[in-house]
């Protein structure tokens, strides 16, 4: 293997795969990225053995050939060279070490065969549909933040993606839930996507499709095509393949409470506020706000017999009957970052009901929040 | 005690302060600030026990008085409040919570009467002086990065200041050192500093010196005074007392090669570059990096069983006879970082002597690094 490569596109495509692989690898292979060079293109791909990245560019291949070399190390040597510098790549037959060379650096890195690496095997995938970067990346950010950490729920440590009819009309919507606090997103399903059954993405796979799509080109679409264990994402050159999460998601519908009668509407940034404020008092575990609703206002209550006490007092829409209700500060605060409007919603039932919470300016998420005791 | 204050105001002075609490108190009061209002001014005091903030501002008191409040949750709040904001504290005499009002936020933290709030006697300072802000700073900001962390030789953990005559001139030198190299820095003596016998000011005074020297205005002077256990530095409204470390600093100008005779001048913006580049393949321990010097000409390179190796070439003013030298990747960079003009200089003898580094843009800062086998 042979080749030469501009500096910034292997360092872009290095970019795209190397995240994949594990800082701490008992497998000395999975710690290697995969260079496959042939024609005029040179192949990149990572591996943790449950999702695979792969990125393709351009370059001045003098002898094709395959091999793989330390992800970290590769990645760390090109980001520190300089920009707009070409880079040569060349495996030395005799001592099977990987050179890099530019300018007046050269490195020399341990390789592992190429056939020793493990690729993910490509099989039939029945459901794909292309969506535009915009939406996908919208289905992830509105979710992604309450995908459950527990691992005895394995099937919540990922994101619910699914096809749907939604009042008539028919949905892509992705779920998130960790039992406590429930997102829901949804977006006109694409072609290929009306009856895609639910699939469970895991919280890896998700975080390195959001980084890709970062990359998209405006306007851009995905290719995303699903079996029952596996998914592959295209964002341009670059492929992530991960193997889904094989359980089953929870009826998440049966959550989302429908007929919460009674509305609260607040200015999203003086509640986010208000609620920062008064979360610095709480005890660190619970960090339970008490919510109490007046006729056009809101009072926001923290009271820790160690820490002190905060009450702050905002302006609302409100005008049911007076209620009580105490939530987690930290989820409160999530789900006012995904607000894109000028107003957050709440609607509510009674203290010991959950709340669904919506955004005036995107009709398409809704979340909900399970009260805690105060 | 009663008071309105500028949340600005405050919230400065807390900043100027809150540091200097542990995070993790077994005593109760020492995660407190202690609150003095009298006259026109509300003056803030932390302490650790080891070292003492305070820091005046003005206030309109209505009620003086003294109160100790938790210094974390205090600042947490105060810089969480809207900026411009006007802050009411009041002592609640009842309930002994001390009411911090803004707008419709109200908070109540518990106190901890200020009788037993420790603060450090005021003893007699024999040396004192007036020296700029920004010759402290550099005097600081050149020495600090080669503080020992070794506990055992609790000597090494901080600076040493002393005023001493250098070559017909008098000079205040600042120097640090962890055994492995050295940082030596000096300024014009400032009138009374000139006699200022050795003292070590520990890491953790230096560090919030230096965050003080940050907030001193323009030209502005800053006012030192020591004793045999103290420090008290002034810094516009803000004083930093701080025992100093009981123990004798070794002769460190044994250390300094004098008459080192091969000279090697580099670019120190290439060096640094190729040192962060060959440093990538060093093993996570030593970080060794052989320097090959040749006629006009120095080769970096590192070499790695298991992680590959790598060489760096570069341009370089040498004209002695060839030599090879290794040093510590991690303090090599750490000197490049305090260089200011364009060329690094290294003074070498062989490969078993320490180097001298100076910087041709500040003859009054000086480096020794210690030579590793390669």
């Amino acid at each position: 293997m042979k080749l030469t490569i501009d500096r910034g596109a292997l360092m872009k495509a290095l970019s795209h795969v190397q995240n994949v692989v594990e800082r701490r690898n008992t497998i000395p292979i999975l710690s290697n990225v995969l260079i496959d060079a042939e024609g005029t293109s040179l192949r990149l791909t990572a591996t943790d053995l449950d999702m695979e990245a792969s990125d393709t560019t351009i370059a001045h291949i003098e002898k094709p050939g395959s091999v793989t070399a330390p992800a970290q190390t590769l990645f760390d040597v090109v980001r520190k060279l300089p920009d707009g510098s070409d880079i040569g790549l060349l495996l030395d037959t005799e001592t099977r070490r990987l050179t890099i060379t530019s300018g007046r650096s050269r490195f020399a890195l341990p390789t592992l065969p190429a056939d020793d690496f493990q690729t993910m095997s490509k099989e039939e995938a029945p459901n794909s549909f292309e969506i535009p970067a915009a939406d996908f990346r919208r289905l992830i950010d509105k979710t992604k933040f309450a995908i459950s950490t527990e691992e005895t729920r394995y099937y919540l440590n990922g994101v619910y993606m699914h096809g749907t009819e939604v009042g008539g009309a028919v949905k892509l919507r992705t779920v998130a839930t960790d039992g406590h606090r429930l997102a829901l997103a949804e977006a006109d399903a694409p072609k290929g996507a009306e009856t895609l059954p639910g699939i469970i993405i895991p919280r890896k796979a998700i975080a390195e499709i959001r980084r890709l799509l970062d990359d998209a080109a405006q306007d851009s679409d995905v290719s995303v095509s699903t079996s029952e264990s596996k998914i592959v994402v295209k964002v341009g050159d670059a492929v992530i393949t991960s193997k889904l999460i094989d359980g089953s998601f929870p009826d998440y519908s049966r959550v989302i409470p429908q007929s919460n009668s009674k509305i609260l509407v607040l200015k999203n940034s003086e509640f986010k506020s208000a609620v920062d404020r008064v979360a610095t008092v709480s005890a660190e575990r619970s960090r339970s706000v008490k919510l109490t609703l007046e006729n056009d206002k809101l009072v926001l209550q923290v009271s820790n017999a160690e820490t002190g006490q905060g009450v702050e007092e905002l302006e609302a829409q409100y005008s049911d009957e007076p209620m009580e209700i105490g939530f987690n500060a930290r989820y409160l605060l999530d789900v006012t970052q995904q607000i894109e409007g000028d107003e957050i919603r709440f609607e509510l039932n009674d203290s010991a009901s959950s709340a669904r919470v919506t955004d005036l300016a995107d009709q398409g998420a809704q979340y909900v929040l399970m009260p805690l005791r105060v």
